[in-house]
């Protein structure tokens, strides 16, 4: 393929005189421009785009770090940042961690490397210590509230919201409350814990490890956790489950056995994802496409750096 | 930030010495290396790995486009060829096209501007002469049978898959058949159309278009048709469903309004998605996973082209 030196010989111009062509450099005589778009043409010259960013500093791709590439939850985030990249001319570059520590190094270096403008990690499992190392090297936004503040997020008050569901089911007439979540680890699970925990303190509840159901991720997880329920003496009577996803493969599963929902099994989701109006979930509402267009925003404001908190709201419909 | 050049000084060595430091070419001192990375150190060296990049032709980003983020169907690809390009070092680059022509350019303009080592399209728009035009930048990958076999495919024989249901219907006593499909263009869909309209001829049976639902992409996509089925006369007594979670939708909305499933409303699935083993829905198995990961695969073998066929296999369960 031919290179500017070439086109400049063959156009009778110096290299900068091609080079300005390229880069619409306003001081180039309009026959030395025609003379430089000929040759192009002629030997069908195709500028390497990656040359053109390498010199401006800019990849116009945004890095997205989510565990899973196949989950509804994150599918929304997803949905949210790249809607608002396409308006914004990104291309999103997707790292699916299966929350391995070294996947996401990958994706920080690849932000210290400028192969990326910034990096959205929508669940984080770095060290604080190394997010601050690698913030230098360009906007990472974060889907969780941010220690001292040191990098953007968009996140929701996760103590705050368990601690509004469980009041609900407590006000329902509930005693034994359990819950279904996700990982186990990380700072959104570590605050719903510790609301649960608090929660169990303030009601003179015991702590029964049976009634935390982690690795709660999907639909077909549902069918697990009924399976646990159905062997226990004494099962909790209402379920907190932080994806309805999650929450309508247990509703399915426990129908089919005859449990009855929410007379004996009362549940309450998270999300309020579109499974959740149709099968009459209560549910606590995230917009998740919302918190996915501001996590681009955020990226696309750096250097600024700021925390937003997204309100849940509690939707009353037919399962608790 | 240094460049090559100030560390070949401040190391006092060539300029070629660096280089070879940073390509690990053996022809090196061990003299000479320390030094060099003795003074990489001393300014904290960063290398743009764009540059890299650039002079080795390689990206290590795959570009994938799809319709949508966030939909079970593309999900399970995109989760197969994440799974492999992780082992491979690989990026995903992921378009989300929305169905819109102009996005899936912009991804074929980045394969032709070396932005992306590869291109795997989920769901093509693009005519058969624009992907004839880019396929000479890289490789193009689809993911449906390819006339004249330009381009590598993994791929499913939508018309003899859809025969095959249509059939299994026929012979469980069904004579009003109806079906269940994303968008109505696109190869997949007019294999699956021509499947459905020969198997009227061939056995007399009128093509009635209500029977037809388009736009089936989810679960809650299953509300709209289950109303739309209310309203009839006469009402199709089987639907083949192109998605195990919209064939969910439908057989949740159907129970609520007491529609009996399979006696008054049978339902195939496709896919064999987790959520069809736990709601015990027959259906078609594509293994979607095992696709992604041969889509990537023909990616990397590149540039031989082949053709692919993944086999379906009916699986017998409790909705037709």
């Amino acid at each position: 393929m031919a290179n500017i030196r070439e086109i400049a010989k063959m156009a009778g111009v110096s290299v900068t005189t091609v080079s300005r062509v390229l880069n619409e450099h306003p001081y180039v005589s309009e026959e030395k421009k025609a003379a430089v778009q000929q040759a192009m043409e002629e030997v069908n010259y195709q500028r390497n785009i990656n040359a053109v960013h390498l010199s401006k500093g800019k990849t116009y791709l945004i890095g997205v770090v989510i565990p899973f590439s196949n989950s509804p939850y994150f599918g929304f985030l997803v949905e949210g940042i790249a809607n608002e990249a396409v308006k914004n001319n990104y291309k999103l570059v997707l790292f699916q961690t299966n929350y391995e520590l070294k996947r996401e190094i990958e994706a920080l270096n690849m932000l210290k490397q400028k192969q990326i403008d910034a990096l959205i990690i929508c669940s984080r499992i770095s060290d604080w210590e190394v997010i601050n190392e690698y913030k230098t090297y360009g906007p990472i936004i974060l889907c969780e509230e941010v220690e001292d503040k040191i990098v953007s997020s968009t996140y929701i008050d996760h103590y705050k919201s368990f601690s509004i569901a469980l009041k609900y089911l407590h006000q329902k007439g509930h005693q034994r409350i359990g819950y279904c979540i996700g990982r186990k680890s990380g700072r959104n699970s570590e605050m719903r814990e510790a609301a649960y925990k608090n929660f169990l303190l303030e009601h003179g509840h015991p702590l029964v490890l049976d009634y935390i159901f982690y690795d709660s991720f999907r639909f077909e997880d549902g069918e697990g956790i009924v399976d646990r329920l159905k062997e226990m003496n004494s099962p909790p009577t209402a379920l907190l489950v932080t994806s309805d996803q999650v929450a309508a493969g247990i509703i399915t599963c426990a129908r089919e056995l005859g449990i009855l929902v929410p007379n004996e099994l009362a549940i309450m989701g998270f999300d309020n994802q579109p499974i959740a109006k149709i099968m009459n979930i209560t549910t606590l509402e995230i917009p998740l496409v919302e918190v996915g267009r501001k996590l681009f925003i955020q990226a696309m404001q750096y250097p600024t750096i700021f925390q937003e908190e997204i309100e849940v709201k509690l939707i009353e419909r037919l399962t608790v």
